[in-house]
């Protein structure tokens, strides 16, 4: 009983997670409402570090998807969900600074825009 | 012409790239010769660290294929292979510390194991 107990805790405190597990997890509401989901991981090559994450939100059937970069610690996986758990409007998301370069698959950092978004999400900046 | 060069400089100087990028993406020697490709890469939650890259290698159409991890810092993307230039045997890949709780999708952090990946390749620990 003592391992069950054991795994059981286990799996409730990984403390790594693979890329293409985070890749398509929904960001829900508290309430379940869903905002969207992420779309990948930016990543800084030199460092290795997540600098944000590309959610994809809005639009139907993928017409119309607005994408918004999230700051990683953001990001707090909720179990009952199943989903990231993001407290945002949608207008306070349409809000968020947008990349003036508008790289979300591969890019220069553009740390003025980080930090305005770091900023916006109350965020600790990752660099 | 010089916003050209400026374009081309700049796709030479990429600093952040996605993690779907990043997956997906081969692994050759220098002569050209494929080791394998890079199946995800596994973060650490809290801090937005990469822990390692997975890479499958050998094997044949999916069958009897080995997982190992590389440390971040010895993926280094080689333009005119258009891949992950590593010049390891197959002798040495297999010879790396192999995790013992064998976690390549979720897991816990494993600090002596890395220790050991991170010394066999003589990359420095990103923790």
């Amino acid at each position: 009983m003592a391992t069950m107990t054991g795994s059981h805790e286990q799996r409730e405190t990984h403390d790594l997670i693979g890329s293409d597990k985070v890749e398509g997890t929904n960001v829900y509401r508290s309430s379940g409402e869903k905002i969207g989901e992420i779309e990948r991981i930016m990543l800084e090559k030199r460092s290795g570090k997540v600098a944000y994450a590309v959610m994809t939100f809005g639009g139907f059937l993928g017409i119309g998807e607005e994408y918004r970069a999230l700051p990683w610690s953001v990001l707090r996986y909720n179990e009952d969900l199943d989903a990231y758990e993001l407290n945002l409007t949608d207008e306070q998301l349409r809000g968020a600074p947008v990349s003036e370069t508008g790289f979300y698959e591969t890019g220069r950092i553009d740390r003025d825009w980080e930090r305005r978004l770091h900023d916006y999400y109350r965020a600790t900046p990752y660099w």
